[in-house]
């Protein structure tokens, strides 16, 4: 490995992962974070914020496809969705592929991040140009707090529950979302590892159930993510997540009819823990 | 990280994994290989041959209950198993939870992995001590092509196909297989990454599918293997993957018969390249 530069970030106190910087491409210090996008032989474009790998062009459409879609086929009707956070423009690009969503508001709290996604990762941010899409530069919390449109599905793109994304997996954050999509609505959101978060999702699902009437979760594998084994969370008083309304769109690489199914199956360890 | 020794392992050429040794705790160097036994903090013990994880305490229920549990589930009458590899145990404790197995033999090339699993790793190694685990030291390869036994589920529990372990991705060994386990039983078999070798598994799909009248593939996550997403082979000539013929034993942590299903289910990208 000599001569050549390496980026590390630690996953847990003492394992992470190693991703070789053969290029970098962009470093800023924005007025929240610093983000960092470099290129690898493999993963292609790589973004870093605060030391944490965000998404890579590689793996991105796991993370992405499986945040958007599993709300998008299950609502009768998703003609208004929020995004909180997803700077990159990867949820947006997925949300958009509906006919059906006639606005996608996309509220981030760091206008640099979405600034560099535009010049460095154009097959993640190429949906910002469409005329259907709302930026808002803008605190996801504070939005929920004070909007006066309503949502039929609000996905919360958010980073790790540390520093300024705390608020974002909070009480008070949900019950706001709540009141913006109603009874009819949809909320799903990242919701970390089942192989290394297990307490704090079962600390969400507690939270989310004292406000949805039905709070579910779901898998998929992120492979440059802690743990690799991903957690969503989806929440909604009234859909049955299992029950799809449409087809999903074309082209998605992870996603399709039977991936939803499966990924609703959650292995023992995991749903034994969130039962009881 | 300055005063704590990292051991790193590249999954690509450009890109790998982190884990800090908090303590060695065995090196040996036998006849085919470089093994090692460290301890980490979250992983417990991490068994390294020739320099890749074989396995950690702490992830490896993913990768040995789904090797070893959807063919024992739809084989009509498990009684007879042979796992090619496997020297740290951890098939041979799950094909020994089905008391419809009578005698379950592993064929290890390596003594030295066994002699340390026995030692250093107890949770896999457990079941060498059962009266029906009965042990082969020698070459898998060699083996199948002398053996006079018949076999009701075949499991290949190798390393990655360079090397020594080559040939049991070839031909002639899934040949000789199929003359052990005739018409009725079953070979399930790692398969790599569906993420970062599917050009390997397209070519494993063919070699199968020209000796066995069905070959399909499954899925399961495997934290510390490369691209996390990790591909299992079962092929047969009469059993229905999907029809399960009896319970799963209690206490696993990952698998059950909704995620046997659930893994059958290939996204997108795998099925299409698969199918092709």
């Amino acid at each position: 490995m000599a001569g050549r530069n390496w980026f590390n970030e630690l996953h847990t106190s003492s394992s992470g992962i190693l991703l070789e910087i053969s290029k970098p491409i962009a470093y800023r210090k924005s007025s929240y974070q610093e983000i960092w996008i470099f290129d690898n032989p493999v993963f292609g474009k790589v973004l870093v914020l605060d030391g944490c790998v965000m998404t890579t062009e590689k793996d991105e459409f796991f993370y992405h496809e499986m945040l958007a879609h599993p709300a998008l086929t299950t609502h009768p009707k998703p003609e208004r969705v929020l995004i909180i956070g997803g700077g990159d423009g990867g949820t947006l690009r997925e949300v958009l592929r509906y006919p059906e969503v006639g606005k996608a508001t996309l509220v981030e709290l760091d206008r640099d991040v979405i600034d560099l996604a535009k010049r460095h990762l154009p097959s993640l941010s190429i949906s910002f140009s469409d005329p259907r899409a709302e930026v808002v530069i803008g605190d996801g919390a504070k939005f929920v707090k004070t909007a006066k449109s309503s949502y039929d599905v609000v996905l919360v793109d958010s980073t790790d529950p540390v520093g300024p994304a705390e608020i974002l997996f909070s009480e008070g954050f949900y019950r706001d979302i709540k009141a913006l999509i109603g009874r009819d609505g949809i909320l799903a959101l990242q919701c970390e590892s089942p192989f290394l978060h297990m307490d704090f999702i079962k600390s969400q699902k507690k939270i989310l159930s004292s406000i949805f009437g039905r709070v579910n979760f779901y898998n998929a594998v992120v492979p440059t993510y802690p743990g690799s084994l991903w957690s969503f969370a989806f929440a909604s008083d009234s859909v049955d997540p299992l029950e799809l309304k449409r087809k999903p769109p074309e082209g998605l690489r992870y996603y399709d009819e039977h991936i939803h199914r499966a990924a609703f199956t959650l292995p023992p360890f995991m749903r034994d823990e969130i039962e009881r």
